[in-house]
């Protein structure tokens, strides 16, 4: 066999091994004990909650799902029967990958909860484990799956095909990434607003209340939304990044398979260094600083891959301009971590020129979260710009070149992905544990141990998401080049004006996006709000704590919340890119793709920074700051937190998967669009039949809207 | 003489007629009376506030325009000298027109608002001619002056050398529009929310209250911000957009001055259907419908305007697509102003469901805002891109051609000028008229015919700022076409990642101008909450009516803050395109020109539709829906009105100045940044020193945040 065999048999190999360390993860949290009769009961809601919720989406998937791949085969069985049918079952590959991690991470998180808040009454140590191995779980799947299939396209497809196969591939992971993000979005921020605003505010009693009919809806909200949501998120971003990687791999080194391998066996190295650095993570003796212990695992994995990605290159590419390429990824990654930090931690300016401003009020709180968002947003913008520009300097030479060495960082940002989304999912797990811990009512040294590891948990949220924006961005970029090689436009000049017009209607979709997801919350928690207030005023022993609430409600209002908008905003994601391709040409769509990544990647850093920053400012104000809780300037903050935590936890987030869809989309239809380029016929039929599709999904939108506000 | 020699010196006519017209009604105004001593009082107080503003304003920049004429002259000196010395004299000129609209418009409107007052006791009629008449004056004196500069130069320069020395009467306009509406914007915000959260949230003061110590100040701002700082942005559109077609036009119709002649020609029939139009406003009989007649007046101007371009078409360039391409502006404008109706009038869905919303509290109220705007402004995009479609393929053929079309659009977009301007500057006048009626205590008839104005004043003030963007961003379009044919770029190809980057960073800066921009908002409304507050502790016979406030204080406050920010701003709008042209070289430049437009207008058309809603929603419920004023619905409301104001008023119209000084600096460094493109040494000099000035101007308005805050 030669090295190349070699290695790719290899990759395989470690994508395996990283699902069988997922195995052995599982097996090993399933053996904890579950603590008190109370903490199962609680624990077994949540469970049922949340299994209703992800059962109900999956159906409603399940048809768009089954009618794309349809589409798939059709569409590209006239120009290769063997890619049609290839293409057709990578997607659906890539959907079921995609729905399984988050279906199987967030069942474990939802099992390991219970098990966090029971060994808390133990030990520091023990709890601390229990909540970041869980969350590896979730980490090793998104790493062995994503490799997994990349890597078995790759072998059977070989390397003039595969590209054509890894299409279906990344779509699948998306267009369910996007469900799912969408769909935990809305989930969990009408339960948490709905939750808030009548337990909290209203109704004065604290976060995580029993006497609270919207509390289990929340926690269920925080699994669908930031174990689910996020690792089905981060899985299209690892996949898609590979999938780019690969295509232009092929182009930039013509003749040779080098340039796809490189990105398989970076990634299996990655696969590796995160087993070993999320298995050392534990804190030692007394200290209960879970935050050290996690980044200590983090610097490990990093070492690792470093140390081993300038030996790759060296060797095998017998060049360093990879390594430096992947490196400049890396780099990237640890930037946009501080970047993240400084704007939404209240030990910086930022945070504290929020909580500042709340001493005037709600207004002068949103406005200054407004000009730290925007703010924040240049700054991220700035570093996603030196990367590339570093990145491409590397290579220099050719546009192929370049864009192969902007893939590579992309694939160098998201070398850890095993440990970024170890980090996300221990959020809502520690979470879920500290809310066990209030309603079943735990000792007071567990409560605080899970009370300390929930606050690290916000701090490694708030990493992951600014993580998951610069990778879809990266990804996305690599997308767009990948555009140039499927339609072999020679350039896509920005004077013509069609162009122009392309950026201007691509630049308006994130925005159509956000304003729909956001309305889609408000909405929720409208319904949510006066379920709870309903609740009270009809049963007022509720409140006295002689009656418990009847929880099932408020989780089957923010279970049909979720799933009401999936529709629309699936529709405007699949159909905008056609709708554009087929009216205005191969130029303006081009111009639309370039639109979109640029103000999604704006919008979305906005809305993370902002959220992250008046949800920071509300806590240092219940720290003790300004008056501390129950002031003016607290009920000014958490005015602000409910404003920021649709845009960060729903709208926001659902920008990425949103802008890998439509360049998946795209770069499916555009042998179509080129195809019918000149038959007036065919481009009219498919955008009026589009435009009519699009029309009632926002309507239908549209309508409900109204209907409530008549 | 020939055809086109008369036809120049027509349009030259044209515009001394308008400025004529301007002088006429100026005379007529000041014949009328200002009412009792207490009105002239308060009208005088006004005018010295306004004043001390606007002098202390031009002091502050009349250092930076001295700057930069002595730059431009010696950059272009080793060219040509006679273009050097032009373009520096020119730039003057620009500044100067631009100056002169803002100032004096700005000073009849508070000469007029009094007489209005005034006439208000005799006849609604009587009011609204003299209230609508003052706002012509504006009107007129921008398309006079706009006409005329350009004209000048055209004749002196002849075609060849015309545009050289064009983009510095823009540019001159442009830069002081900036800073106009940059200064006013926040002289006029920080007044407004300090005045209101104090005297009408805390003291529970009415609206205008002379108890208010920053009712003064509040209504100097509307005269600076709404009055001064709109007609200079719409002076610099007007300007910027025939500057444009007419360096188009020379390109698209080589070896003819036809394609310049036929926009210059265009204005003029705009200018004399805008004398004919505004003349016609008056109501008749008992009605008060002032609406009806100022829509009346504005279609028989547009009426007028259509047939005559539709014969200049036809007779002197022998074909209809010019006229079909001004026709499409024309449209175009039409349709802005339906979508803004649609958006901010409490008539129609959004505005209701914002309404609607405060029933849960302030958090669901803005986060319904949001929606809205970020609707609204994909439908925006949406329609401006059907323009540049229509436009294009009615030109077809070539890209120059293309361009032009797209050119006529904008020049058709701003045709009735004289018309819209008098209906904006009517806003602030109606406004402040209805402030003295209050404070002079005039009788109760009066003061309803004032009211009445008001709110008529407040409709016309939202259409013109949906006119200012659009035309801000069809003039952007175009002088971005100009960009390539002066640098004569053969193609800016989008997939080059520099582009890209070039992209990204463009779509970043009004983000960061807009943060800065609310920034400065909030700081200076701090202050004035702060001062006026002082004022009723330390006096609390003001509350009780015994004393008179300290008016110059909350005066001097808004100045001081308008003041402070315009350095930083200026800086951003003027190094930003010199950094990235020496930095990244022109490829990029070109795609930060895109970048900028295309999120610039996104955030401007969000910011002005938002800021709208929330206000009308606001009134919406003071009209009595939800429980009307004083419920708690109502004070949801007035935090986003609150939250709108500065994004409405401040952040949103300064993006348009913004965008044009970027393209406008952009086009005159080009040939220097061409020229240097391998010279490293002068690249990174340039460079640094930008850089340097920038982080500078920065990290000032940085610090002084930080320093409020600790």
């Amino acid at each position: 066999m030669d090295f190349e065999t070699t290695a790719v048999y290899g990759v395989l190999t470690t994508a395996i091994l990283g699902l069988l360390y997922a195995l052995l993860l599982i097996m090993q949290i399933k053996k904890y004990d579950e603590g008190t009769e109370k903490m199962r009961k609680i624990n077994r809601a949540i469970f049922e909650g949340a299994q209703a919720y992800l059962k109900r989406q999956i159906k409603s998937i399940l048809i768009p799902v089954a009618f794309l791949a349809i589409a798939l085969y059709y569409t590209a069985i006239a120009a290769d029967p063997s890619i049609a049918i290839g293409r057709a079952l990578a997607f659906l590959m890539g959907s079921t990958f995609s729905a399984s991690v988050g279906y199987i991470g967030m069942t474990m998180a939802v099992k390991g909860n219970v098990r966090v808040a029971s060994a808390a009454r133990r030990s520091f140590d023990e709890a601390l484990k229990i909540a970041y191995r869980t969350g590896t779980i979730t980490g090793m799947l998104t790493d062995g799956l994503g490799l997994l299939g990349g890597t078995i396209i790759f072998i059977i497809y070989g390397p003039e095909k595969a590209f054509e196969v890894l299409l279906g591939f990344g779509f699948g992971g998306s267009l369910i990434a996007l469900f799912m993000r969408v769909g935990g979005g809305i989930y969990t921020k009408a339960a948490d607003v709905g939750a808030d605003m009548v337990g909290k505010v209203e109704a004065g009693i604290p976060e995580d209340d029993p006497r609270n009919p919207a509390v289990i809806a929340d926690l269920v909200g925080d699994n669908v939304g930031d174990c689910a949501g996020m690792a089905a998120d981060i899985f299209e971003s690892y996949e898609v990044s590979i999938v780019a990687a690969m295509i232009l791999g092929l182009i930039a080194y013509p003749g040779s398979v080098k340039g796809v391998i490189f990105p398989l066996v970076v990634r299996a190295i990655g696969v590796l260094s995160s087993i070993v650095g999320t298995y050392a993570v534990s804190v030692s003796g007394g200290t209960h600083d879970a935050m050290k212990a996690i980044k200590r695992g983090y610097n490990l994995s990093a070492s690792i891959s470093i140390v081993s990605f300038f030996l790759l290159s060296y060797f095998y590419m017998g060049e360093l301009a990879p390594f430096f390429a992947t490196l400049s990824g890396i780099i990237l990654a640890v930037l946009i971590n501080y970047q993240t930090e400084y704007f939404t931690s209240a030990k910086y300016g930022p945070v504290k020129e929020i909580a500042k401003s709340s001493l005037t009020g709600a207004a002068t709180t949103l406005l200054s979260g407004l000009a730290v968002g925007y703010e924040a947003t240049v700054v991220a913008v700035l570093l996603i710009a030196g990367t590339i520009v570093a990145a491409g300097a590397i290579f220099g030479a050719s546009y192929a070149m370049v864009a192969y060495g902007i893939a590579l960082a992309g694939i160098g940002f998201l070398t850890l992905t095993g440990n970024n989304v170890a980090m996300d999912s221990f959020g809502p797990i520690a979470d879920n544990a500290g809310g066990i811990g209030e309603m079943a009512d735990l000792e007071p040294e567990a409560r605080k141990i899970l009370a300390d590891l929930d606050s690290v948990g916000n701090t490694t949220k708030a990493v992951t998401k600014g993580i998951a924006i610069g990778s879809a961005v990266l990804a996305a970029i690599s997308l767009f080049n990948s555009y140039f090689e499927v339609t072999h436009l020679a350039a896509l000049p920005l004077q013509d004006p069609i162009v122009f017009v392309g950026v201007l209607i691509g630049g308006g979709i994130p925005f159509l996006f956000s304003a729909i997801a956001i309305r889609a919350v408000g909405r929720g928690a409208f319904q949510m709000i006066n379920e709870v207030r309903r609740q009270f005023r009809e049963h007022p022993e509720i409140l006295e704590g002689k009656m418990e609430p009847d929880y099932a409600r408020p989780v089957e209002i923010s279970t049909f919340a979720a799933q009401k908008e999936l529709l629309t905003l699936g529709t405007i994601a699949i159909l905008t890119p056609i709708i554009v391709g087929f009216a205005l040409k191969e130029y303006a769509l081009g111009g639309f793709l370039a639109g979109a990544i640029v103000s999604g990647q704006l919008l979305a850093v906005f809305m993370a920074i902002a959220g992250g920053a008046w949800d920071n400012a509300k806590k240092y104000i219940e720290d003790g700051a300004y008056g501390g809780k129950g002031s003016e300037p607290h009920k000014a903050s958490v005015i602000g937190d409910t404003v920021g935590d649709p845009l960060k936890d729903t709208a926001g987030p659902a920008l990425n998967p949103m802008l890998k869809v439509i360049n998946l989309i795209t770069l499916l239809v555009a042998p179509t669009i080129l195809l019918y380029k000149n038959d007036l016929t065919v481009s009219i039929l498919v955008v009026v039949v589009s435009l009519i599709i699009l029309s009632i999904a926002v309507w239908y939108s549209r309508r409900e809207a109204e209907l409530k506000t008549s």
